[in-house]
């Protein structure tokens, strides 16, 4: 099924205690939609710059994303600044400029009216909405947020959250918006607005999904050199529903499995700076880290036998 | 099999944001020996003073804990005062006072030093050696230690971690021993001064073990109303010791199941101050909760055809 992502096509300036890049490419869609194509057709809403060179879109040439989306405007690209210290689930942002960024109106070519599959990544909650507008009658819509819009623009982003089916969002983000220091109830509050499914990214710790029958835990994979945390949240939303577009499937199951791929796109991430790592997997790299995943996590049941075998002492 | 814990008996004072208590019963080894009782026969090695009533003993006797170590001194219990902000994960201490655990020379008793199976809770790491060298030839040796020793007994500290096959230490500390920031590398530094595992307690995120071979994660049961976080590591120890003494197995798959008990009994343990809760549990909580655990970690394998199917695009 085809996956259509609107956000971000931005060039970012990175330092962490590992290296730095400067002006490399970045961007929440352009993590998304990298990430995801490795599972399913990809189509990309954005807006770059006069600035933007040719050889930065054969990137997404290169892994077949429809960027019939991709609009150049007057002006330079939008441009990130941050840096990162030990504690690299934080990033600390020292300049931001919109650019172009801050008059985008997508208005989608005709063909991605009809996707099925949507993701509303980091950007104005209207905006998100005026987008979801245009498509038609999309099968499963996730967004992601950020706290600048919890913190400014509440309404309009509790109004994007009751249209979708998933908010994806970070630990601290989703504390601040349910208004609850504990996960488990700030989830439980955001999913009475409407959406089915919140997934928590937690940064080096993984994700977590509350629905109302179910809670999953994904961990992050233990990496020994992670060298820029910078879109690896927007790559496990890509892996993520790059895997539900293609099973087609909302299931208990595949929302699971679809949480182990985005945990593998983000472990990926993380191992270089801006798309450097993920621009360049193969199937064989996608399944033995999915694989890895499974060793990470396994463990053998206890059943009621054996625990009165055991004579677990009451 | 018998399990032998040495570490503090003491008398806890714990703000939280949801509530206080004062003068409650706390201590590693309380934590610990009532946790692990579910699974195993445990033998109590610590110190109380004087002022030490009756009634809190009564509560390692309804466990069946063998408390022929537990020895009075003249004095005062060892009490703590400490506090908790929103962020559960980090006490804040406010009073420690030793008493009597400032001059605690344990000498076991005669039938203590055939234990198989030994838990060196955080105390003194010259301490925890000199407790050591009285069990004759024990299967399976664990520790836990604090940023104190580290800071003040770095030495010492190497010389315990030497003997033990597992080592069972917080995040922060973990990274403080190893001296890396980064987990997956201290934690490889730490494994080649001699022991076999080493598991790092991360609060709300659960728990990690690394061997030469293997890494598992086991997440923390998501609680709604966690009242009070003061011994969840101690319970995670019990349960975990509790289990490997029970089966009297060492394997990775019993590793693993011990870690699950571990978080099973660490997961009781923040529903109540001091040890309210984990005091009156049964088989069916504890067997229900492990199930949960499966629940929770469980999704399903992508096979290598799958992926094909699935048409992974590279």
């Amino acid at each position: 099924m085809s996956l259509l992502v609107v956000g971000s096509v931005a060039f970012d300036s990175v330092k962490t205690p590992f290296g730095e890049a400067k002006d490399v490419l970045g961007g929440s869609a352009s993590y998304f939609s990298v990430a995801a194509s490795y599972f399913t057709d990809v189509r990309l809403v954005a807006v770059i710059g006069k600035d933007f060179p040719e050889e930065e879109i054969s990137v997404f040439r290169d892994r077949n994303i429809d960027i019939d989306g991709l609009v150049s405007a007057e002006g330079e690209t939008f441009r990130w600044e941050g840096s990162y210290g030990y504690d690299l689930n934080e990033a600390h942002t020292i300049d931001t400029r919109l650019n172009v960024f801050a008059d985008f109106k997508p208005d989608l070519p005709r063909n991605y009216r009809e996707s099925e599959y949507v993701f509303l990544a980091n950007i104005d909650p209207d905006l998100q909405r005026e987008v979801l507008s245009q498509v038609k009658n999309p099968k499963f819509v996730a967004c992601d947020t950020m706290n600048f819009w919890i913190e400014n623009k509440r309404d309009s982003l509790k109004e994007t959250i009751k249209l979708v089916d998933l908010l994806v969002i970070n630990e601290g983000e989703a504390r601040e918006l349910g208004e609850d220091p504990n996960l488990v109830k700030a989830a439980r509050k955001i999913l009475l607005w409407g959406p089915k499914r919140i997934i928590i990214k937690r940064g080096e710790y993984g994700a977590i999904m509350f629905s109302g029958m179910h809670i999953f835990v994904a961990p992050a994979y233990p990496i020994e050199s992670v060298f820029d945390p910078t879109g690896a949240g927007d790559s496990f939303a890509g892996g993520l529903m790059g895997y539900l577009a293609r099973a087609d499937s909302l299931s208990e199951a595949d929302i699971r499995r679809g949480m182990v791929c985005g945990s593998t796109m983000a472990s990926f991430n993380v191992e270089d700076f801006s798309l450097n790592r993920i621009k360049k997997l193969n199937r064989v790299d996608i399944m033995d880290r999915y694989t890895e995943f499974k060793n990470l996590t396994h463990f053998e049941d206890l059943s009621e036998e054996e625990f009165a075998e055991m004579g677990v002492l009451t």
